[in-house]
């Protein structure tokens, strides 16, 4: 039986690296990339020095700029472009889509504009969750793409799907898991993103690890009024895509959420920060996308708050955490 | 009024750091420290250079090595020595304490012998657990005696006792929250230490911070039965004592039970390991009496048992990793 074919959206250092692995499993793989210097050095180099350094890729992975070229005759699509851009590849290419499209996002974030997830993306372009599934999970690409062993889960409400995901990336130093519960992967995939600029600004500002530990259990008593607001399980927060990708997020030298809070922290402005970056940190719009939704519902946010005051309203680091330090004493829970 | 007279067990880098608290929130405390020389340094120096390098401490802090002239006049003690060391102290001065003392534990451990919790082990010599406490939380000595920002729990089933403990040693960068789950709370805190150990096998053997926080993730879960079956809170477990304790102890290079697992995932023997540590790494023997405990109980501990094969039964780090990673692909949950 010949394989399924694969498109890959987004030749970053994940999509890019996911690529990477189903071409190991020996998968027919398209990646699609907008940058022609990307492409080549991936089709003449087998390496993608710009994203992932030296690594050396697979010399069966081809990557191509036309996206028309890379959708067509592809049965599964992976999502791997950054949030707030989702939208806009699928209004593109809505048409060139069908029913019988499969999409497996790998985006964390929630659009700032419609504060909505990105499945719920999907279902507002007419795509039945069915063929909805979402791959997360502690999964820095620096470490995948060195095949450093990395547990990731595959979440969907088709449990078909949730296994035939898993089936296409699981290999000897990638052990993935299943899960139905999208709602509270996905809240607690984007969350973490703006809770490593809050743990990244810890360190910038020369906070201990007692602090920023301090502040991850805070974090998840945060997330589980939102994850059980929005009808996610508070199991989902204590597996790998709640509480384990929230630490390897927070602290890993590999985070580019966590590496913009702490220039923050030393003092710099976001504007700043981000012109400095090459790549995207999804935590800085989907900071805007939560304060939004706490403004609207009867949930406390006090660290998104908090983070989203650094980063949009110009608060200083000093007094926020002076703050934070010297409220009341008072019970835990 | 006059305030409370608190003698300090143990003259440790975590038993001098909160003397220190105590003294800078002008209690009288006296410091009992087994050793001559570290009582000398305290008292001359004021520093203790064995375990806290060349942090200074209070002038007003004094050390005995007495102990009977330390716990003299006292109304609370506060016990900062290795659970496995509680039971001898216990017997030999419980003739000395009286029922009007409050005991105030920092061990987090499981007695091996025994297989009791530190709380067990009080009320086995006839301690009324109205006057127990535990203080616990991330607190790594060495940031909380250089005054770094920090957040712990007090727990006691007696909330007035809980509120006390606040009340000694908040500062404005010790902030304690109050909690009544002792049961959820001392297992946790033993635990991490195990998993602790686990994470450094995983650094000294090369694994990267996915591993990492996939096993972190994982050991919630094995936790999380285990409080279950002994009746403590799931809630507990995503607070300070849980998943904000394990952290700390798991990334942080200040942990001497990740130190001890790092120094076994380079090849090195426990008993080397141990024999080059001058502080105690509580996780060795906790691992031990864990191992027990999973033996005559209905209760799954993959992380605890792995731990354990690898110190005590000469298991190779590479075949058990090897093993946790080509198990067979399943649900998550």
């Amino acid at each position: 039986m010949s394989k399924e074919n694969i498109v890959v959206l987004g030749a970053g250092s994940f999509g890019t690296t996911l690529a990477n692995v189903l071409c190991i499993n020996g998968y027919p793989v398209k990646l699609w990339s907008k940058s022609q210097n990307v492409a080549n050095d991936i089709n003449q180099n087998h390496r993608n020095s710009k994203y992932l350094g030296d690594n050396s890729l697979s010399r069966n992975l081809r990557a191509e700029t036309d996206i028309n070229v890379a959708v067509n005759n592809s049965d599964y699509i992976l999502w791997a472009i950054p949030t707030q851009a989702i939208r806009s590849v699928l209004s593109e290419y809505i048409d060139k889509l069908n029913h019988d499209h499969y999409h497996i996002n790998v985006a964390k974030g929630i659009e700032s504009s419609s504060k909505k997830r990105v499945s719920e993306l999907f279902e507002e372009f007419g795509i039945d969750l069915n063929h909805f599934a979402l791959l997360a999970g502690p999964s820095h690409a620096e470490e995948v793409v060195a095949k450093q062993a990395t547990a990731m889960s595959s979440i969907s409400l088709n449990h078909n799907l949730a296994k035939k995901v898993q089936e296409f990336f699981v290999t000897d130093f990638l052990r993935i898991y299943t899960n139905t519960d999208l709602v509270g992967s996905e809240m607690a995939g984007a969350f973490k993103n703006v809770v490593a600029i809050a743990c990244g600004i810890c360190d910038g500002f020369g906070l201990g690890d007692n602090a920023k530990s301090a502040l991850v259990a805070r974090s998840i008593s945060e997330l589980s009024g939102l994850v059980d607001y929005f009808g996610g399980s508070r199991e989902t927060l204590s597996g790998l895509t709640g509480v384990g990708d929230l630490i390897a997020t927070c602290f890993s030298k590999h985070s580019r959420n966590r590496h913009v809070g702490e220039q923050l922290g030393k003092g710099k402005d976001i504007q700043t920060v981000l012109s400095e970056m090459v790549m995207v940190a999804e935590g800085v719009k989907t900071c805007e996308a939560f304060h939004k939704i706490q403004a609207e519902l009867p949930i406390e946010m006090p660290i998104v708050e908090a983070t989203y005051q650094i980063m949009y309203e110009g608060q200083s680091v000093s007094d926020m955490i002076q703050g934070l330090m010297t409220r009341a004493a008072k019970d835990e829970f």
